[in-house]
């Protein structure tokens, strides 16, 4: 920390022990973080982000190290950012870490990094996605980012890449009823893993309808996700699945969906910062004056609501801003 | 619609029909939302709310069921809000919708009442606790809110209550180092359920030894979790976890927790309103000039990076509100 423009060099020059340290400070919000991401924006933009998601216990970790060999093995230089769940039942994290170590060691060109969305300061997607920058700015062309396809903030994780796979077992429903949101939406490929357990034909049938259905319903869409049948602990459907990743990327570069898609990440990733930076301002300039005027004692009291107080407060707050400058 | 007031009105006497169209209205952020708020905020204040939360599969619905037939058989009226999560793959909430059904019929007098978190806009923690101030308008008493304990906003979800009741079974894990994080922390009272399956007791030496660490590291704290085995399903060691909650709910009386606890949620609550306020000015305000000023093509060229330039712009949009006015 006492030569930070040194680490972010030496970083940039593709050092992993520097890589990691940067990705820490970010992750729990220091205040060299701003100087850091804006250092290594520039050399952000051009790598290729995969978002590995679905429910605990799919096998997602196993199928991870799969595609980093995989990628490895094309000579891609590879980060993967495995985030943690905040509660720790779901289980597959934990062992992931484990399992991949070994991939970690020198033997392959893939850096490894975990995060914890309970510690996420300021956001698990922003946290995970300026990570994600650090590694590309690092020379990493493919990052991974794996996360478990429970809760709102972990699905917009996996949503903030450029293809998502979706990771399904034989067991994670035995009806198309029971898949009405979240993962079906942002799915780009269809892994059903664990295929060799019964049942995985019945799911990728009734996943197939509600493709057809969706197709029906919407026109003809670009882009079909494809389904693909793996078993990542026996070795089988990994060809097919890689190749279906890859099928999406050339999709996205040859139609201007990567653009597309790009930009209104970035322009997602700066509304959602510029109102972080208002609450900061709201902490600072507002909360005190709130406690002086008393607005708490008149909530308590339920002489006002929540929502009108907070109208009145926001409001007068930039009136008084207007009058001190 | 046409009378919103004569809604409100009904509700707060105690209808079921139009106390169900009001959570609507606020689950999807109707224009109407803020008003049916502030009308019915003066009536709330008064009502014992207990969140209960743990992994998937844990028994959680049938547990909040027997909870409810144990409060009505004591004359209470109880209101119970399930929030479903945002991925279906999780199960419990759709089942136990189904189980939960014969309790509604008039029976008994519970409000059931089951909130998506993907629906819910603007915050999943936000519109639950809405829902449950009008529960509580309408003269509920007692009010459950059941949550999935995975992912960061579920988990507040629950922990905007008066007592926290984290759900467990011998299978959660078979080691408290599994255990470091979110649900733990927020617990009140633990329930080990399905406890009549192998394991239950060596999870309850695990936690007992955890609390007893907690205890040492932080000097004597002034409530200890108390753990119960319970077998919803068996109607097993109910009546003593009604009592161990009943026990919280009077040690938060007893001492100044209660209030504590309360005011501070409503701090929280307000300083979130706040924020939301404010993004709702920067939707309005400022992005249009975001495109005329073309900050997003600045970004997509790399020239500058998202939080120098969301400091930026909220620097002018501050700036810009002062000279217009």
């Amino acid at each position: 920390m006492h030569d930070l423009p040194a680490l972010i060099q030496k970083s940039l020059q593709g050092d992993k022990r520097s890589t990691a340290r940067l990705i820490s400070l970010i992750e729990r919000a220091d205040p060299a973080a701003p100087f850091i991401l804006e250092q290594i924006y520039p050399h952000t933009g051009n790598a290729y982000t995969i978002g590995i998601t679905g429910p605990p216990g799919a096998g997602k970790s196993t199928l991870v190290d799969r595609l980093v060999q995989a990628f490895c093995g094309q000579q891609y230089s590879v980060g993967v950012i495995a985030v943690d769940p905040a509660s720790p039942f779901t289980g597959g994290a934990l062992l992931g870490d484990r399992v991949r170590m070994k991939h970690d060691r020198g033997d392959r060109d893939c850096f490894f990094r975990s995060m914890s969305a309970g510690k996420a300061m300021g956001g698990l997607a922003g946290a995970t996605q300026d990570a994600a920058r650090v590694l590309e700015a690092s020379g990493r062309q493919i990052i991974l980012i794996e996360t478990v396809g429970v809760g709102q903030s972990e699905l917009d994780v996996a949503k903030a890449t450029d293809t998502v796979l979706v990771v399904l077992t034989p067991e994670s429903g035995d009806s198309v009823q029971m898949m009405k949101a979240g993962l079906l939406e942002i799915a780009d490929v269809y892994a059903i893993n664990k295929s060799d357990r019964p049942g995985a034909d019945s799911l990728s049938r009734a996943l197939q309808v509600m493709l057809d259905r969706k197709t029906m319903a919407g026109g003809t869409p670009c882009w079909r996700p494809p389904i693909c049948l793996t078993s990542a602990s026996l070795g089988q459907g990994l060809p097919e699945l890689y190749g279906c990743i890859w099928n999406h990327h050339d999709h996205l570069r040859k139609t201007s969906a990567l653009e597309e898609r790009r930009k209104s990440r970035l322009q997602a990733e700066l509304q959602q910062k510029i109102e972080a930076e208002l609450a900061r301002v709201v902490r600072e300039k507002i909360l005190g004056e709130i406690e002086a005027a008393g607005w708490l004692e008149e909530l308590w009291a339920r002489k006002i609501d929540p929502l009108t107080a907070a109208r009145r407060i926001v409001a007068a707050g930039f009136a008084e801003t207007t009058g001190s400058k």
